[in-house]
């Protein structure tokens, strides 16, 4: 929640003039996403949304975004698409940072999903795993199963700071996710970030997802855990299997899980659980006092972790054997 | 530059209903404003911005400012109107909060004002003023001349840390302008914060002026005097006569001013470098190291006071005598 770069107008006018919307009438600067800085736009030609890529976003990966974007636009899925410029870019430059303009999608994230919007969500992840199918460009999954060791040791010292013996209960979880990480489920583009804050509904139809920068290659099924973890939970903690089934039967009527998909759902869910684990766990322990945002405490996770550790099929999950 | 409130989804939806303007298609917090929370929305019946009253703004003054915006806008000033729900309250509560609902005003603010801009000021400024005249409620300016006396006090024993010798200049300049300052100039409602960043224009056209959250009542060339010092100085410090002439030109063409005006705006400009120095002065002193907002250094307003200082009649502002 973030802007973290002014731009001044005239610089801002000189960029959106190759894009020939007309005169500018608004910008704002919006409190959205932390790892970039957001504008909404305003001008003759309706509105829009401009992100200016700060460094933790390797600029390296942006044409494999932005591209996903304009793919995903054209097979119909509902998300924002980067405009191009008179020039043909879809990446530009603005003060000082890689910057594009992208269409304004319109909804408001749901705070407390429901079956109903677990339903939409399955449906709209199955047809976003077909749709990237035939994308070009790939991305290596730098937060998959070989990227949690690093992020673990880098946090372990301090993790018995939130629940007493984590950093033993970690290392002993991820032998065995390491162990077991199954390596030939089909693959493809995954969301990996699919929370509730990067899905819009307008009433009780879902309008679109977006924030695709943790976009990547990775097993389809493991991008389903992630969404079972993200909106399958009560804020108490507690599993809501009504949600879970929701969510899977939705997904599975637009792209059936294999049977080794379906035997691995659990140990994916531990996996997913895992991995935000970490980059909370990490992120707590390097938070700043004062900061504006707060980092959200591990300790969700780690309930979540154990909690799929107690799951020996598909039918924890709501789904029929 | 913050928001500082996060508004659920349903507590937002049951806030709008009485205002009946169809279904909530977007809401995005706004990074502006650094005193409320602030965000904009899009529903069936257009775009909207709606205010979250944070505990520096005091709740008994909310009356005030609101009930200022419908008055001017009812005498054709361009600003955000706040909107009345079914009850016909212009003020309500949303996240614990008094909130608004207002107008959504389009522009784009400038950062290098040119003179037609000072003109255009000029001209909105004394329009302002005259469409003031018959507002009913009343608002004593809490950082009027014997408010800069504590605020000074509360600062005084570092002032020299800025630069040195200032506390004694400042304890100095303060006598003088209580001595000196003017008491039976035209009084009525002053915007009292009417910096560039507060006024929008669309392309050369000055499209509203907004903010009226230090609005009180005061003397009318006050104003004048702070958008001399808000307007009328290049960022290298240095004072722009041209600019100046524009804008008081623009404001006398609307709004005459009298020969006590005339004679007291060097003062008056003294007196307003004075109070956003003692306010950046107290605003630096007290910064949070790491906060994501840095005050602005208060050296500035040193210089511009040393500048008035100078000046001894209207004609150093560009004013033929």
């Amino acid at each position: 929640m973030a802007v973290y770069t002014e731009v001044p107008d005239d610089e801002l006018e000189a960029f959106l003039e190759p894009y020939g919307l007309g005169r500018l009438l608004s910008y704002k600067g919006i409190a959205e996403g932390v790892e970039n800085s957001n504008f909404m736009l305003h001008t003759d030609k309706g509105i829009f949304f401009l992100t200016l890529y700060e460094k933790r976003v390797a600029k390296n990966d942006l044409p494999f975004f932005l591209g996903l974007m304009n793919h995903l636009a054209g097979k119909g899925i509902a998300c924002p698409v980067p405009l191009r410029n008179a020039r043909g870019d879809m990446l530009g430059e603005l003060a000082g940072r890689p910057a594009a303009l992208i269409t304004f999608l319109e909804g408001v994230s749901v705070r407390r999903p429901q079956p109903r919007h677990c339903a939409a969500l399955g449906e709209a992840l199955a047809k976003f795993h077909l749709a990237g199918r035939d994308f070009q460009l790939t991305r290596d999954n730098a937060l998959g199963v070989s990227g949690w060791r690093p992020l673990f040791e880098a946090s372990r010292a301090r993790a018995d700071e939130v629940v007493g013996g984590l950093a033993a209960e970690l290392d002993a979880e991820l032998r065995t996710l390491e162990s077991n990480w199954p390596k030939a489920l089909p693959q493809g583009v995954i969301h990996a970030d699919l929370f509730p804050d990067n899905v819009f509904f307008i009433g009780e139809k879902l309008s679109g997802i977006f924030d695709f920068y943790f976009a990547c290659n990775d097993a389809l099924a493991y991008d389903l855990a992630i969404c079972l973890n993200a909106w399958c939970f009560e804020h108490d903690g507690s599993f809501n299997i009504t949600k879970a089934r929701a969510l899977l039967q939705a997904y599975t009527g637009v792209r059936p899980l294999d049977a080794a998909e379906l035997d691995a759902l659990p140990l994916l869910a531990r996996g997913s659980a895992m991995r935000f684990l970490l980059t909370r766990l990490y992120d707590w322990q390097n938070r700043q006092p004062g900061a504006l945002v707060q980092p959200k405490n591990p300790i969700e996770y780690v309930k979540r972790l154990r909690f799929h550790r107690g799951i020996a099929s598909p039918a924890g999950y709501g789904l029929d054997a």
